[in-house]
């Protein structure tokens, strides 16, 4: 199965998460409006509610509740995307000037707390409360990984495990949340909503790392925006980390972090990933993840979403942006 | 009954209250539980939470739901602040250097995501599906206000009732919810919870306008920030919308609007409303609205918690800070 081939299964609930979103934009104020066209237009992939609507697909499929919570953590991760690219004063995201870039810091700031806000709303339209519940605490976790790293950035001493803990936090508690909400509303039993929890839990973090072995190896193209941005940063990802381990001498890393900065570093740093056998050995710890996500899989019912969340799974180790 | 007796009446509840703000700071990374200690400590007087207790009171009253939603709302509103003073890179709130101050902008920007998703999530634990909803709303009000006082900023065509509006979302919401969610939560019937969600919202606007007022007249030392600080950030309130109706020549506001700055016009605005008629008439219509607040308390039943809520309306266009 084809990635656009699962996109084709779930095209028309997708389409209706399309209209919900453009109903999103519908406010009182034309300024507001502009703001939230622009926001939700970006170009997504819409992975996160793809992963809501498949796994809800699998039990007793109720569109009433499903549909809703997909837009809901569509639009939590679109809140997360403006408040980062705020926060890093990051110029572009897909291809496009960013809502920091064009309107400022400050109304990029209060746009995404509108986003939350309306996301919980979309959540509370489910009339679950204990989904309402694992929303407000995944966007504690992002938050929490965020603060974590900011407070982390150009500290050296970090450990793999930091590392993996910090990207559960901040990636992988909202595909955990896409996937559990699909399973909570269409009334999975309890063992198949901790499945498909895990599943989307290990597929987050598989996710989080293909995106930082990509800030190394893509290009400003493919990616939509800089490469090389987390060094910028001072975000310590799994390649650099594997920098620090092998290269004991004129490390570009360490030099970078204790410089707190420099562009030669960072071009040294990415050359180094890029011609060296630790791109692969990336992958491979994302791939563990991609297995990890799978393993269970096999307890839930035999039909195509299932497949289908399978193929996404290997799909995101293959990616290319 | 003074203010000191309205707080005696509600002592062991507000207590309780500040024993949850405590238990929020216990979280795992120590950076974070001191950024929540700070932002939680900052010495508020819990108006809002009170008019919850109140609320609450006058009915049914649930601790198990009422005490959760009246620490909702005390995180909201410090969420709101955090937000509030990095985007306008204030240095000072209360007398203590701000959250931005002390650990920067960015830093600001996720304790306040993380403060909203506290606050969520104690919304939820009032089991009401109901007023979480009326919860997320009245984040979409808060900060559709703010996105509406930036887009304005140092805009002179701007009415009394664009005024009015804009304080209504990003004040009087936030002042209704507390007590509406008070009195849904003790269930009371549907005409009070009306009542008492007007009584929120009128004293939420003349709360904003004596605010505004302070910024004009009182000092730092009493208000423990700046003042003027409106002027500053281009946001035209009613005291300064007095003053461009009324001095046609030599304006110092329409200077100031039309630079986009000066301390000079700052200071000379400061000084013509301090020596005019116009604070009385400002304090006119919050008193105006404090009234409008009071007006269908009678239908409420007689008792200690209502002559508290008369008194709170009446102290608000009163208080120095």
């Amino acid at each position: 199965m084809t990635v656009d081939r699962i996109y084709q299964l779930i095209q028309e609930d997708l389409a209706q998460i399309e209209d919900r979103l453009r109903s999103v934009r519908e406010v009182v104020f034309p300024f507001q409006a502009e703001l939230l066209d622009y926001s939700l237009q970006g170009g997504g992939k819409r992975v996160r509610p793809a992963l809501t609507l498949l796994a809800g697909k699998l039990y007793d499929y109720d569109p009433g509740s499903i549909l809703p919570m997909a837009v809901a953590v569509e639009l939590m991760h679109t809140a997360t995307l403006v408040h980062d690219d705020a926060i890093d004063h990051s110029p572009v995201r897909r291809g496009r000037p960013t809502v920091n870039q064009l309107w400022g810091e400050e109304t990029a700031v209060l746009l995404g707390d509108y986003l939350f806000a309306k996301a919980g709303e979309l959540a509370t339209d489910t009339g679950n409360l204990h989904v309402v519940r694992l929303f407000t605490r995944t966007l504690q976790s992002i938050s929490s990984g965020e603060i974590n790293q900011s407070f982390h950035a150009f500290n050296l001493a970090q450990t793999r495990q930091q590392y993996i803990e910090r990207i559960s936090l901040k990636t992988a508690s909202l595909f955990a949340l896409a996937t559990e909400s699909g399973a909570i509303l269409s009334h999975a039993p309890p063992r198949s909503v901790e499945v498909l929890r895990e599943y989307g839990f290990n597929l987050g973090i598989a996710f989080q790392i293909v995106d930082d072995i990509l800030d190394f190896i893509s290009t400003e193209e493919e990616m939509g925006k800089p490469i090389g941005s987390d060094l910028t940063q001072g975000t310590l990802t799994l390649p650099a980390m594997f920098v620090l381990e092998r290269y004991l001498e004129d490390n570009p890393v360490k030099t970078l972090f204790e410089n707190r900065g420099g562009q030669d570093n960072i071009r040294q740093a990415l050359e180094l990933v890029r011609n060296s056998a630790i791109v692969q050995e990336c992958y491979n710890v994302a791939s563990d993840y991609s297995v990890r996500a799978c393993r269970n899989l096999d307890l839930l019912p035999d039909t195509v979403s299932r497949r289908a969340l399978a193929e996404i799974a290997d799909y995101v180790v293959k990616r290319k942006n």
